[in-house]
């Protein structure tokens, strides 16, 4: 198990993925990051950013706790849009749980702790997540995108809090 | 988009399977032929078929909306046999919204419609899943499910009801 504090603004992950490589494959440490620029560009809140990293294809799909499926590029692009037009900050505390990478496809699993703002209120959660990712063109893209409220044995009841 | 009406009772999808051969590959053939497996052995209440189809490695991963996150083939396992040991029935209507097939790993993308019984309780919900399955000596194992409560902004409020 990899375990990754991804924390954006104090910018640590670079040591991190340091300390990763020397016993990671070259094709993991790729989707390591192409996993966090899909962060980044979360918390950046930068539809260009998200563009980028998204394989522009009617297959790719994103499942997320509060939006219908999202379908094809064009639904998810416009998902994304949405979303950051409607808040105005957003945290992730993410760990990585897992990390396969075969030849041309890879998948991470990970955990979100999440702080985010829009007008007037604040919202917190904890989310599972399974990324996959497809390389073309010597590139990691990702393909799907499938975020879900934690459920916690410890903390149930108390995993998802809204103050507004 | 692959649409497939999975009903056990009435056992229907093997001429489903035959009108979508013509469009699929072989590799998509069997990993359609996969995903009912799991959802054969998830309704047949059946732990022996459900270990047969799961690769038995610690990396694989388990998400479904009442559990914990379970990680390594031992707890998987284990969350499957408490599951058929405390439900009594269960029915899914599940869809393919989306199956990709590459050489040595597939996913398929689904939404299920559940109802289930337990010691005097029904519950019903509506979920989307996410599948993932390994090519490993000829057959595709299951490594990867992820599944949770479905959002959706006609229904919202309703897509999930319990009746005691």
């Amino acid at each position: 198990m990899y375990v990754i504090e991804y924390l954006t603004l104090e910018r640590q992950h670079a040591s991190d993925i340091m300390l990763l490589s020397l016993i990671m494959t070259s094709a993991e440490e790729q989707v390591l990051e192409a996993n966090q620029d899909f962060y980044t560009a979360l918390q950046d809140l930068k539809l260009e950013e998200m563009e980028a990293l998204w394989l522009h294809d009617d297959w790719v799909r994103c499942v997320r706790p509060e939006w219908d499926m999202l379908e094809g590029w064009d639904a998810v692009r416009e998902g994304w849009q949405k979303l950051f037009e409607s808040i105005r900050y957003i945290r992730i505390t993410m760990t990585v749980r897992s990390l396969q990478a075969e030849e041309t496809v890879a998948w991470v699993c990970c955990t979100e702790k999440i702080h985010s703002a829009s007008a007037g209120k604040f919202d917190s959660s904890h989310q599972d997540t399974t990324n996959i990712f497809k390389k073309e063109n010597g590139n990691w893209y990702m393909v799907h995108h499938h975020s879900s409220l934690r459920y916690s044995s410890q903390t149930q009841g108390e995993h998802r809090e809204l103050v507004q």
